[in-house]
């Protein structure tokens, strides 16, 4: 057997712990699969005293994770800081300009960096991994970047976050609200503290970037990606989908049109025998869609120590074999420079549900104020009948431009008998 | 760009003009991902007249595929003849041998003579790649052997072939009985005239083999795997499932035990809510559950022209990018010989379905039968009565060894009130 792969780890958090704890548990595993044994050599981490379940004798610490960046002795880099800015930052250049090889889960870093680092990377022939960093253990950039990697890819559409879907997943379960049921994840450990970061769609929006500059060869454009999170979802919305043959998933969707490409982060109404619709918990799971290869889903945990630690590892092992492909599977200066359709062109299919004052002539005045925006109606579903009370409305439209749904939806809301901003979620195939 | 990647295809049916077709349809995208351009330079077929819809002008043409595959000009030989005799063997190992690397759809010759073609390709620092092999377009080789190569996997289970999930999905879906839906599927072209080696379980048993031996790293042993087929499985067993909270679905499943690895191809009720349920029609899909990972779900079109085509040329762009790996995940001196573990051995819950003559008696004689066998009972089932006349009896077992139940079901087809050989279907959680 050769010469063991010496890895330095910057950030030992809850996956620094699961890789370390991987790499001592299936040491035989790795060494078989890498064709060499994988050693951890030097560390960084904010805590030397923490315990973290694995012996760190004889491995040389690092305050700064930029020295240990650039240490002799250490051929490939795990970064596990997070985080677009520095020190992560710092450290991945740093390490790519010594000609060293990074493996690492940084989403943001991926998302707003992705170009300079590619180009970093082909500069000094140093590999960049990041199969964690979208979509936790289920292999999904591997397969868009090689296992795909002979389709021009029609759309990506996936289930990008976990704590999102383990919300809805539990709202369409148990009836209850969207604020119940976060004070509940967070409890559970499956809500940050601040949960702005998952719940506004910026973690999806983050992996659906890198994700649609794989799957289309196009410069990263984290910027170009529209994102809209998941606070507005009620109770009441939840259960019209369920009588309509729907679930609310947060979607990341990109799609390759005439026009250029889509990218965007939503709540969606998925057709409830659709594959996605189906993806529960905090399972995550992304749909390709190439023109050889059809359809073709990946399903799996999409976070925690283990299945972090197993993509982590994952790309370990093709450093320790050699196996490398470009940062976006083709070389940065033949990245496309297709354009971004805004979001104001996305067509589309969209559910409308209403409040109102139950009196005689508003399903007219709402009729209208959509026909005077050219948006045509498919369905209308009005329950009971309350005199002078508000009820819930709901409306399903057929394909209809978004900027014309945002005049109808203003138009609408202007309407005395409307009594709050209608909530709009869009239909998506699944 | 550097030169291209000079290709020759032996074996130009259905798979091999799909190949054509996406090299030439998808070229520019082949080009960026491999590096390089991918270019067929020599071909091998039968008819060398009949129109694939490709132009093969300046393309050298062998009668010979053997021939082909020693062709100076050639680097990578890509086998579409299949089959695990010859021409296909000696073409693969005469290529292998001349140091060419392979590609190949072949899950007869990688199922039957896996070992020695390791050893050929390490003997001569080829690669032989087998995407294509185990279904069709879903990229589990590349998952097994690189994406998840940080498990120590427990289990792979999977809907490996497409003609028998679509005859069982029609026969749920429509309520019909084994032999029509078979007929119609010969029809439509999703079963072939001669439908054995789908119906009986071979090409699944072919296939589980190879994942077998990639996911347990170990030599592969097609002999061992246990195979039935479909040809049994009634409308009447359908409908029982269906009641029950089952779908009936022919799986490929490989385990680890603590006696060894078992590897078997059956038909099994599977939870109606579980993933595999779900997956419906000519649609393939594998399950893979890891220890640090998880379970990860990989799903998609198991058969045809295109998602086949996508795999073999996956395999290509691998070759130019110069991403190789060993033929099955580690180096072939290094599999494991974990032994095999018998069918007799086998532990499981059994759905159990008799057609018996009802009169007074009939039950307490085939729960005796099950007594003394030493088979527990969870629940028994029987609707309406009809005095003297056939009526189905249908019982689920709590776990019970495979050996056990079978001296139970030959007790119980020897009882007077049993009519006919009763229908054993074991239960498996998907």
């Amino acid at each position: 057997m050769t010469r063991p792969l010496s890895v330095g780890i910057a950030g030992l958090g809850t996956v620094g712990g699961g890789v370390l704890r991987l790499l001592r548990d299936n040491a035989d595993i790795v060494a078989a699969h890498a064709g060499r044994p994988i050693s951890v050599t030097a560390v960084s981490a904010r805590d030397r005293g923490r315990d973290r379940g694995v012996k760190l004798d004889g491995v040389r610490w690092y305050q700064d994770p930029v020295a240990l960046a650039t240490e002799s002795g250490v051929d490939a880099v795990v970064e596990l800081i997070g985080g677009s800015d520095d020190p992560a930052h710092a450290l991945v250049f740093a390490a790519l300009r010594a000609g060293k090889s990074v493996v690492t889960a940084n989403k943001a870093l991926l998302a707003r960096h992705g170009v300079a680092l590619a180009q970093a990377a082909e500069r000094s022939g140093a590999s960049l991994a990041f199969e964690a960093s979208v979509a936790g253990g289920i292999p999904i950039i591997k397969a868009l970047r090689e296992g795909l990697a002979a389709n021009r890819i029609r759309r990506v559409a996936g289930i990008l976050n976990g704590t999102c879907n383990f919300i809805l997943t539990s709202m369409r379960e148990r009836g209850r609200e969207f604020a119940d049921v976060l004070a509940e994840a967070q409890k559970l450990g499956y809500a940050e503290a601040d949960p702005g970061f998952d719940i506004d769609g910026v973690d999806a929006a983050h992996k659906l970037a890198i994700l649609t500059a794989l799957a289309f060869g196009r410069a990263v454009r984290f910027d170009d990606v529209h994102v809209e999170g998941i606070r507005q979802v009620s109770a009441l919305d939840i259960a019209f989908a369920r009588e309509l043959g729907y679930r609310i998933k947060l979607l990341g969707i990109a799609r390759r049109t005439e026009a250029g490409i889509e990218s965007r982060v939503h709540p969606c109404m998925v057709p409830e025998n659709s594959p996605l619709a189906r993806v529960d918990g905090v399972y995550n799971a992304v749909v390709a869609e190439g023109d050889f290869v059809g359809r073709v889903m990946l399903e799996g945990r999409g976070a925690g120590a283990g299945p972090t630690a197993s993509a982590v590892v994952a790309d370990l092992i093709d450093l320790a074999r050699g196996r490398t492909a470009p940062v976006w599977g083709a070389a940065a200066d033949g990245l496309s420079d297709a354009p971004s359709v805004p979001m104001s062109a996305y067509v589309g299919a969209y559910y409308l549900r209403l409040m109102v004052l139950d009196r005689p002539g508003v399903i007219a005045d709402v009729a209208g104020a959509l026909r005077d925006s050219g948006v045509s109606l498919e369905s209308m579903l009005q329950h009971g009948r309350a005199p002078g009370e508000a009820v819930p409305i709901v409306l399903v439209t057929h394909e209809t431009r978004e900027s014309q749904m945002r005049v109808a939806v203003d138009k609408i809301e202007r309407l005395d008998s409307v009594l709050e901003r209608p909530s709009v979620i869009r239909i998506e195939h699944g």
